[in-house]
């Protein structure tokens, strides 16, 4: 049997079994009753070992090995070689080290959860440090020439972006949006109460959340919209990408916007090329990608004036009581207000980057400066006060608000800066070639779609991000692009 | 390694693929969007394949053998003593004729679909017969001394029916219904017609059968309820134990039959003996069994007057304004009517049984007359018009509308009646033990669950069917129960 044969079919069964896993997890997060969530789990935890013991047979390792040294065709030698790399990375953490960390991390998950229901740092403050110090086991296992402590993380998330890089990224956010979010603060603006203070029926809002799949033409042959405690992406293959939104009724944006952000990240899975469907080159990688995507989708378009002056009848039709003395440019206010606030997921697009410049600091402490856990929380009510002027006084609306570390994701956080930095500059590029506020007025998003999906969508993990960049707007990654939209932006909004 | 440990060690894996399996099946027919079926389809082909290795694997095999030969203590003892009954089953089909089955009827169902659709039987005559002649060789491989020709396949539905039994069981329905039927035709009564003729929201049913999930008790920890194009029960271990239901806006009583139908299935399912978790004991066996249990929620506690005396305010409240001139005596009656009709799955309580007796009559000539697929539709209409008085001018209407042949199931359909038969003779002997109406009108249902889990859901396949109604109700099965329930029942509605 030749290697590509063999590696092909240890590829056939892995899919069949991660594509079990990703259902279970996907049900799991949106339906699975609660008295059923422990057995689901130990069903997870079996499958998961097949597909470990499947990835790490000697045979499908050497037919790798043997194939990653003959001259190959793309896509199958770019996909060979991210297998390759996964390998090498898989076989230099010992099996027992992996596993007892994914044991420790299903209990994280409860603990945190306790801490924050009680909004109590202290108790999940020993987890914390033990989740740490396997991380910084896990750099030494990982550690190359090229790539130490905390960059090893960092490019676990983004390849491409080290600490110097988001450094010089995060110092130009600080020197140059943390005063113009001074004076945006004092260029106040009024809209209607009703927007902020009144209650929205949840049904009608489904109802509406249903109408933007449309509007953003979500291709829903490969996909659908469900509910969930958190609004989250999730996709096992470009052809079955579902999404979830979550909905408050004292808050009508939250839906609206988590629903636009989560249709970015799907579209972006949606649009890869269907040649490298069942395949790694499918299972994008880069979370600063990912991010571009949803950020362009939630705040180039869904946040313009140009969308919801085609939209906006529909919702003030659907709410017609709350919405009758309400204008577009009243609503188009209020969706683009500026406020600064505890919790990074209800910022606005303008202060957003303060928050996870925040978190990025006390990570980089963390590894570089071995902060522990109970430091942790003092270092992050220090930055707030000093970047936002905040003072907090709940560790839920501090330090306990993200559950990214408790899941072990330490390097995350910034790709979702980095990922609204990239978009806004794509939307630069793509301003030259699209007629974008009018395609976007005139319903006509899907030109834009297919814009994204020749030029970046299609290439899943065939190109990684840099390459991309390069690409599509002939330059390195320029977070430039990214103040001086955000600052005409706000200009604009606030008349400054 | 123990045998013992060896068989666990299998059944553990087993189980998790089954699980992966199970959510497929549930996801495929509750939310998968349509451009992903066929990628859902070839991940599930995989790990069935993976399943059956795994079942079929020597060690497994001998394991089981040995195991068998030995003493064992209860339930282990039980649970060998299936999975040997099983293997012997398995172990006589080839791999290749069970595998070519496999892909026939996945080719079949769609056939099928169009065939209905298109209301032309003579579509899906070549594939039926070809279906008819796979099963003819199972029965040929599975044959033994006591079972032979047909009564294979009856015995596969529920163990310790065979065609001698039903003979008589149907006989008594044609000798004391059909008549019964006939003087109930001339016995009219009549109802508001809004009930028939009007218009009944969907959101609104949606809110009510939710409201039914708690007035049943059902366990909403270990369980949910959804949409489907066809209302079923998925459950995969007592601990998940889904049900659907469908809702159509001419039909009020539709849906509400429905939910509570399936929550039948659901709560036999949810309260076997969580002892037998993860075991082959809670994978009941027996449909008739299972139907005893759906029909009994369904027509002896939904279909009661209590139960509506009880709820009818509720479903008044939900739909005010159609439902205000409405009694519940008007609704009792609208839901109680005995409408001879085309469709099996609309069939109203008394007549219900006419419609599987056909059906039986149909399978039984195909596998003892050799019955060609052409020959069925003739048959099927002869019987619709000799029984029902019904001309069949349309084959959606008759020999198409079942999908249960497409899929392969012969011996399926008698489990039908036989449930109901069941469930009679079971709820005669429940009578004497509880206050069955009181407990009903006072709310008190969760005393009526705990009676069937005590006396008949705790068991799974721990016990056989006929063991189960020799212990509950001290007599064997008979067919009497059901038809003075039925005859007392219609007497006293219909005023004969």
């Amino acid at each position: 049997m030749s290697y590509e044969k063999t590696f092909k079919d240890f590829q056939k069964k892995i899919n069949a079994y991660s594509y079990a896993l990703w259902l279970m997890s996907w049900d799991s997060q949106t339906e699975t009753p609660r008295g059923a969530q422990n057995y689901l789990n130990q069903q997870r935890a079996i499958l998961a070992e097949e597909v470990y013991n499947l990835t790490m047979d000697e045979k499908r390792i050497e037919a790798i090995d043997k194939l990653y040294e003959t001259d190959l065709e793309n896509p199958l030698k770019r996909e060979i070689e991210l297998e390759h790399q996964n390998l090498n990375k898989i076989k230099k953490i010992p099996k027992d080290v992996y596993l007892s960390y994914r044991v420790l991390l299903s209990n994280a998950g409860l603990i945190y959860k306790e801490a924050k229901e009680k909004s109590d740092f202290s108790l999940f403050e020993k987890t914390l440090d033990e989740i740490i110090l396997y991380n910084k086991k896990l750099i030494k296992y990982l550690e190359t020439d090229e790539l130490k402590g905390y960059n090893v993380l960092l490019n676990d998330y983004h390849e491409g972006m080290k600490m110097e890089d988001y450094d010089k990224f995060f110092n130009l956010i600080k020197e140059k949006l943390v005063p113009f979010i001074a004076e945006v603060e004092k260029a106040k603006f009024t809209y209607p109460k009703v927007l902020k203070e009144g209650k929205f029926d949840i049904k009608k809002q489904r109802e509406f959340n249903e109408y933007l799949l449309g509007a953003i033409k979500y291709d829903l042959n490969h996909g659908l919209l469900k509910e969930s405690i958190h609004p989250f992406t999730s996709g096992v293959t470009s052809c079955d990408v579902r999404i979830t939104t979550k909905y408050s009724e004292d808050d009508l944006s939250s839906a609206i916007f988590s629903t636009i952000h989560e249709m970015g990240h799907g579209i972006y899975e949606q649009q890869t090329n269907p040649l490298y469907s069942g395949t790694t080159l499918e299972r994008i990688r880069s979370l600063g990608m990912h991010e571009s995507q949803s950020r362009l989708y939630e705040n180039m378009i869904g946040r313009s004036y140009g969308f919801w002056k085609n939209h906006y009848p529909k919702l003030q039709e659907t709410f017609n009581e709350e919405l009758k003395d309400v204008a577009v440019d009243d609503f188009y206010k209020y969706i683009n207000e500026v406020n600064k606030s505890f919790i990074r997921v209800e910022a606005d697009e303008l202060t957003y980057s303060i928050h996870v410049m925040i978190r990025y600091e006390v990570e980089k402490a963390i590894f570089k400066d071995n902060l522990t856990a109970k430091e942790v929380k003092k270092l992050w009510n220090k930055l707030y006060k000093e970047n936002l002027g905040l003072d907090v006084t709940e560790d839920k609306l501090g330090v306990l608000q993200d559950i990214h570390w408790s899941g072990g994701s330490f390097g995350y956080f910034p790709t979702y800066s980095l990922g609204s930095a990239i978009a806004a500059q794509f939307y630069e590029t793509m301003k030259k070639e699209l007629d974008i506020e009018k395609l976007i007025e005139e319903d006509n998003i899907e030109k834009i779609n297919l814009w994204l999906k020749e030029n970046i969508h299609q290439h899943g993990a065939f190109k990684i991000p840099n390459e991309i960049i390069k690409d599509v707007t002939k330059e390195e990654f320029d977070p430039n692009y990214y103040i001086d939209y955000l600052i005409t932006k706000y200009k604009k909004i606030y008349n400054i």
